[in-house]
């Protein structure tokens, strides 16, 4: 068993806004960075954690984001706000695009936020749920580098391009979803890898389009879209309306940063926000007290509603902290401190 | 072999109209539903070509529908419009809806068109591709009659919910999709028990949640979602969206009329369309062409696009008529005649 720590959630909104300016962020982006890697430590998303920070200051030095970059927001039309990101984070554009998204949606009843120009490593569900914990209804999607094929094709076109929806529940922790497009993260085929274990059939085509259950050939060759060609019709729709849509990258235009200083980590996000007391008035109550009738269905049939674990991971968290590998902890300490 | 009969565009068009005004449809719906029903045959989508009028004349004896309803458009926002199709068809409701529509994306970016209280039995490809042939990228999705079992699930709770997508494609053909959230359609099964073959695993449960290849067992059960718990997350969006947010039905509060009158074949539709020029001013031809290279690299690797069948279908139809069986052709010319 690896070593562990446990830490308050101060301590580690702390080591993180310490790992952060220590690297050059200026106190808008350490924020902004810290809220978002701290609420996915908490509800014990690890991959989107702490450990992100590793990536967040590779990047930096990479001169593959810019941590002092000031966000520009622009006013494009009634129902949408643009945020250009100006190749810094894209959690800080958000951060400053939310209200303008929330008074834009809840006057006109829809409204979207593109950013442009991100880097993005966050999960989508940190953005829905602000729409969420704000009445309102959220849709996210992203497209990101390309590791997947179109269903039918041979070889990797697609980023793995997630999608979440979130709707509010009073009282409750919202219904939220946040999914890759992709069969599995291309992590999970690298943990298939590590220890040596073939794939399951259907995950991933190798270099000749060929079906593999082997993950280095998977790794050299694609992950395939879930639930086949519905799957890949979906990341096209994404790639198109986070992409073009919002004059912005397509998946297979984006490469992470090199040491180099190479690479194009930066591309666009939509998020759709839609206001229940615009398009129901004075029925809001009733109808969100409807929405409850359809949980309690999928609940009663013993089926889970997804973000469950997630939520059972925050109050843990909140009571006792969030538990990090001695290694990662390590690592973050060495990051905080003056070279 | 069964006995066919070809029909020009012409001819097809009449004898639809001359089937719902024989049956008390006023010339308002004739026409919008003669409308749907041509384009599915045209597009050799047999399932919602002409077959169809015998359903709508069905449920329009069983008095499941108004054939005569004026659709009630209301202004609800900014970004919304609503129509009230007051139990009439939801295609009447659809065409006055969208010059609103339209209207509202244009100026605001992007906007919705809620039908409530409509009969809703045609594709929602032909929704979207009404918004693309005017410039626009559209989203549309319904709950049905609830034939799924939720991921993890038992028993059905969710219509098969189909999501559809068109987007603009200058000189071309648009690039859309419209799939049902089901594996397959309820149709498939009943073809496959009517064959006296077996279900291919994963389509489909018995009444206990067990997996099976039994169709009259998976008729009596449900049908699964597409891709598993993501699939299943999807078709709960829909459910919210076109259900609670539009201040409408969910999918297993709708059931099909029947003869003595009974049912609740009503429900609604949410259609969102995004302006290309809103979103991108003076950079709208640069992106989309910037799409096409998305579209390039799909065929490139071998794969399709979606709908291509339907386009070749469609070309063969405005060049040579549509081909139907000869015995749907022979009830139809019954039902256009005064009893």
């Amino acid at each position: 068993m690896a070593q562990e720590i446990t830490l308050s959630l101060a301590d580690a909104e702390a080591l993180s806004h310490r790992v952060l300016s220590n690297n050059g962020f200026n106190q808008a982006h350490a924020e902004a960075i810290t809220r978002s890697v701290l609420a996915a430590q908490r509800d014990e998303c690890h991959s989107h954690g702490l450990y992100r920070l590793i990536g967040c200051v590779q990047t930096a030095r990479y001169r593959g984001l810019d941590p002092d970059a000031e966000p520009q927001v622009i006013d494009q039309a009634p129902s949408v706000v643009k945020v250009d990101a100006r190749r810094g984070s894209s959690l800080l554009a958000f951060e400053r695009g939310l209200p303008h998204l929330v008074e834009k949606a809840s006057r006109s009843g829809m409204a979207a936020l593109a950013i442009n120009n991100g880097f993005h490593f966050s999960a989508l569900w940190q953005e829905v749920e602000a729409l969420s914990e704000q009445g309102l209804a959220g849709i996210a999607m992203t497209p990101s580098h390309a590791y997947v094929a179109p269903a039918g094709g041979r070889s990797p076109l697609f980023g793995t391009n997630p999608f979440a929806f979130s709707w509010p529940r009073p009282g409750k922790t919202p219904y939220t979803f946040d999914f890759a497009t992709s069969v599995v993260a291309r992590g999970e085929i690298e943990l298939h890898q590590r220890a040596g274990k073939a794939l399951p059939a259907g995950w991933a085509i190798d270099r000749e389009g060929n079906p593999t259950t082997d993950p280095q050939a998977a790794l050299d060759g694609a992950l395939l879209p879930f639930g086949g060609y519905k799957g890949s019709a979906l990341s096209t729709m994404i790639e198109l309306l986070a992409g073009p849509l919002i004059g912005d990258l397509l998946g297979h235009e984006t490469q992470a940063a090199t040491p180099d200083g190479k690479g194009q980590p930066h591309h666009g996000e939509l998020i759709l926000a839609f206001s229940l007391e615009a398009f129901l008035g004075s029925d809001k109550a009733r109808h969100q007290q409807h929405a409850e009738t359809l949980f309690e269905a999928i609940l009663d049939q013993g089926a889970r509603l997804p973000s469950q674990r997630r939520f059972e991971a925050r109050e843990r968290s909140r009571a006792h902290g969030v538990i990090i590998p001695q290694t990662l902890y390590d690592e973050l300490t060495a990051l905080a401190s003056p070279a």
